[in-house]
């Protein structure tokens, strides 16, 4: 497990990286804003400390633990708690990490599932006083770890897209038979997006409306900027869904169409050789008395039987427009 | 980047054009109303004398400049601000322009992601004094702007109608392979449409319940209508996705039909002669010691009994429907 | 173009018929209640000193010359405009003719899009005072237009019901083809319905809502019987569909089936064949050592082996219940 | 027609039943309640007497007459009207019955549309003193008539359950060729029963929020108990719709898997036959210098290369798992 | 049947077990709290003592003996009643017991459908005083009964999730014809869960929302997460029925593939031997004047001339990607 604390105010800001959540507490700022972050917390009983000092509920620390959390936003006495899944990327892989916050006036608590450097960008900016977050509340700091985690999503849902319209132009390649299965893992991969997004968007509607005092009325606009964002994330995946539907069935046609093709042509050779070679037949029959076998001509004028045939029937065929 | 001012009250009306944003704004208006349109707009800098003088929100100016906006409308303290995309067609193909709108007591500020002349009609108007518009407040303005991106979607609508009247034609064309991929694109056109326009539905409905002061009593039947019609549009989607499902499956029928009659026909002239072709084999056979081949009438007796069968086939196959 | 005016109190009634939109004016009823029915309206000019008299929006003038409006129901300063689609039956095509509705305190303006007699009942109940119309206010003979026009819709799904009896009987015809593209049409019909019947439903609910004051207490319970038969017509169509939709899975699957039979026993007579063609050709084979060529009872011992294969692969078919 | 008419008070209970609705309403009951029962009502002249004492809406004599109701509940100002639709089973098929209810403070007027003794077990109830009918109020009553209604449906349910049981052993034989058409018929009956009870879970919704005064609020937790057995109704009927769905899936793939394996096992045999027959067909021919047809072992060589190929043939399919 | 009685307080912790519902009635605890469990009820007048002494409303005391009851929550004057399904898994087979609950301020009273010891832990909770819930109310004890049953759906569904792993590589194998009768087993078993499932979902949200004095506000925060338990499972039903749904598509894809693969080399097997077929029966003819039989090199020539076709339709074949 590894820690790091950060305290700023509009003037300065610094960082420390501790090896137990123990050792963070003697670092909190004072006046200032604070931000803890836990990475890789594998020990519940690490976190007490933690709890007690911020009063932190028994079912906040279970839903901290529980890596299989649905995301949630819930507003306790003390603080406002708030768990989401981050998307991770490894090249064609998709993962998830859970996120979990804790919003408290002066503190913002963070855990991360997975040690990383996820929030890379936004401690640069408190470090560097990019922007204007130094300026703002612990709200605002709350709300640029979420934005960056959903961000993240918009970059994914980016590769996904490129994806799709491969799939569209190996949709009329008819033998490009592993196109189902290709299909399947991105819409497997949507599903899995859409089922830890969605929760997502619920929640920041209620934190909308939940009025906490935690919340300044400044952040409204930020968070309904975010709830947008998220929104727009579920749009797109269904809009990605409808796609890969529509793919699928081209792809399903091309195939039907070009088995039929084949199938059509085959059977038609079939179909104009089997009536010749039963005249063959016919004519090697072993019958003492058959008076065609002796007539000087009866060669040339089976051949030419059988060339009228074969073109009456593919005369046939081709006015029938089977060919 | 080039920009236009155009200032007008009842009695009269005028218009600069310029090619920075600085430039326009010793002309603003004063008493009358002022709309500034600027088109193509590409450096985020060029932006900030507006953005302070019209106390324009950090976060607004990141949604004119993010052309993957999704549509919204969001109040702020001074202005309304509404984002939404205009359909451009270019001939067979569909595209997307990013339309924002600011609305303050006095000043219509639009910013177009593509230089052109989409709002010329309305220019007319104001310049040629044409309607009420001249009479009429911003918030009128802004209705007149969106009320025309909306009247290019029902145009769009109608061509794509056309469109569909053509598929139900070509559905019982089964030699028409084509039809599916060309379906699965107008489709496609139409998720992308249901795409930016289905967030407009909201928009309007929440600028209505809104209740704000830019908004005057007045403007609410002309909100209704523009409302009104938006859903228009989103249900006329709806129908066409409907029909196009219908001429899919019509044209699912009518190949599987042409197909099946097809191979039915095939598989009966092999059915057929398959049997006779056995008969001619047994007489061609070699065999020292076989009677029927030394009989005088064998050979038309073998012929009678061909005839025979086939004719049952035939007979057979009529009978229970096959031919 | 073609205009009528009725005049009617508890007392009595009169009628009269003009050319013109002012004729028509010059009869209004005082004391009494005033229907104004106009035909066919084609110059927007026409209707312009009516419009004055009645104080009628702009946007509802529009509305009224738009013959693509989607139904609505809206409530102005004077007066509520409703526009709605009838129905028109032509033997075996479904239309809609558009019907817009303006309803003061004292009078009623009806617009029909094409001439007809679709209100005859309404004014032999009037002019002959059957039922209680002529003691009723003008939003009960509102409320009777409507539900007139509703009532059409009633018929027109009474007949289209039988006709999906009919298809539930074709379904099991496996030599229907046509059936798939009959079914479409009466499908795409009940999509055409739904889609202006869909928003009637919405509109007499915001009738109930409105609590204007020119619909009277008394009516409400008309106007849920009328919103109920809306409501009834909906879910006919919906219940519609799915019977379609059952149609066309019996007929599919019953298709498929017949198919299958027809390609299984011809397979199996070639099946059948094919063996035997071989060992007759085997015996036509001309290599100068065949010893069995020779033996006196070998061809009718081939014929023996020939029924025994024949039978032993009937058996086999027939005990897989291939047959 | 006939009417039957209950008198009952804590106390005691009489009946009488009579042939006109006119001699009914000499029997009223003072004091206690009354149940008034009408069979087969066909002539509306008939029901005036009753309306007119009752004070019966001409809207509620329409919706009583008319068979093809919609389930509804209205309130009126001396009444409450409710009409739903009983299930009716004889043998396989199963039909509707409308029940009209009229709910006034001391009288309940139930009109049945088939002449029958459905209510049977109610009037068993109120005449041998059953349970607690006798203590309640008219309010009670009516309740005991739709839930007698409702559990009706249940009943059905169950019948209907055990047919899809058989449905999901018969999915499995692919002989079973009415399968599909069966399953359409009970699919259909789904359909026409959530047709009749999705409006009665509206209704009782509606019921449980007029705070009717004509309802106590002791009957409260009846009415929920009620709306929870219609709503457990619906659920099932979805459930068995989804099971439905999912026996057709089952029955298509064993359908298709079957078809499959015949045509492959069939095509197979020809395959392997017809580069034999080209063999023995290639020693038929009649060529002067065919060194082969003098060599001795030339036949039984023969016969070594077409057992060799057959041979080869079924292992090239066997291991790539044809067979 | 066999009940259990436990009183607890803060302090201690007492338990007894009877064989009948009246002797446990002498037991029940004063000052701390008091759990009644009761095994298979099934004799409805045993219940009667407990109904008196806790005022059970007749409706709930049928609720508690119909099996086929669907979960619910209902407040009365006294209690609170909360009747949901609990699920068993014997291991493939997946069942339901109903599990009903009063709650009265000081008393839990617990009905199982099934004897076992699926409350263990809980009970031993309160007998080893683990956690809190010796300090908390009879509100937390039956939430602690209602999240043991949910936690045990996790569980079920955790396993049911390995086993549609398992379905996503045995979707490829087009050997498997018995995946899609699998596939549905388990479809049927997320439908059945859902069914109970989710009625649970609404009973949760309608307890958080009765604002019964029977729950504390300081179990909020327990419900809330007990709810969106539930709503995971909810959730992950539905991930699980689209997971499904794609396995199927991915198999019939794969099916269908390999079927036209086979079907293609077959066929064209077939169509490469019937012309050749067809040109050794032209020389098997017993012409008496066939001038190519004479020539001394036409063997070999005809051998040319087939290896030359088959040659040439094998390369037409590979040409048209066919093979």
């Amino acid at each position: 497990m590894d820690c790091s604390i950060i305290g700023y105010d509009p003037v300065g800001a610094w960082i420390k990286t501790t090896d137990t959540v123990a050792e963070l507490l003697s670092y909190r700022n004072t006046g200032g804003l604070t931000w803890i972050n836990i990475n890789a917390l594998k020990d519940p009983l690490a976190i007490h400390p933690l709890a007690e000092i911020f009063n932190i509920h028994p079912l906040t620390i279970e839903d901290i633990l529980d890596r299989e959390q649905r995301p949630k936003a819930e507003e306790f006495a003390d603080y406002l708690f708030i768990t989401l899944k981050a998307i991770i990327r490894h090249e064609e892989e998709i993962g998830f990490e859970q996120i979990s916050l804790i919003l408290t006036p002066d503190t913002v608590i963070t855990f991360q599932e997975i040690p990383g450097d996820s929030f890379h960008g936004i401690r640069r900016r408190i470090m560097d006083n990019i922007g204007k977050i130094r300026r703002m509340g612990a709200d605002y700091l709350a709300y640029a770890i979420i934005d960056s985690v959903v961000d993240e999503y918009f970059l994914t849902l980016d590769t996904l897209g490129d994806g799709i319209e491969d799939f569209e132009e190996r949709a009329l390649d008819e033998n490009d038979t592993s196109l189902i299965s290709d299909l399947q893992k991105v819409k497997q991969t949507l599903i899995r997006i859409r089922r830890v997004i969605w929760p997502l968007r619920e929640n920041l509607i209620s934190l909308l409306r939940l009025d906490s005092n935690l919340i300044n009325q400044e952040l409204e606009p930020f968070l309904k900027d975010l709830q947008d964002n998220v929104i727009q994330v579920v749009e797109t995946l269904e809009t990605y869904r409808e796609l890969l539907a529509g793919v699928m069935e081209v792809n399903l046609s091309a195939l039907s169409n070009r088995m039929n093709k084949v199938m059509k042509v085959l059977t038609i050779i079939s179909t104009i050789f089997i009536p010749l070679t039963f005249i063959v037949g016919v004519y090697g029959m072993n019958f003492a008395y058959m008076p065609e076998l002796e007539h000087p001509y009866a060669y040339p004028i089976t051949w030419g039987v059988m060339v009228f045939i074969a073109g009456g029937m593919l005369l046939f065929f081709k006015r029938r427009h089977w060919l």
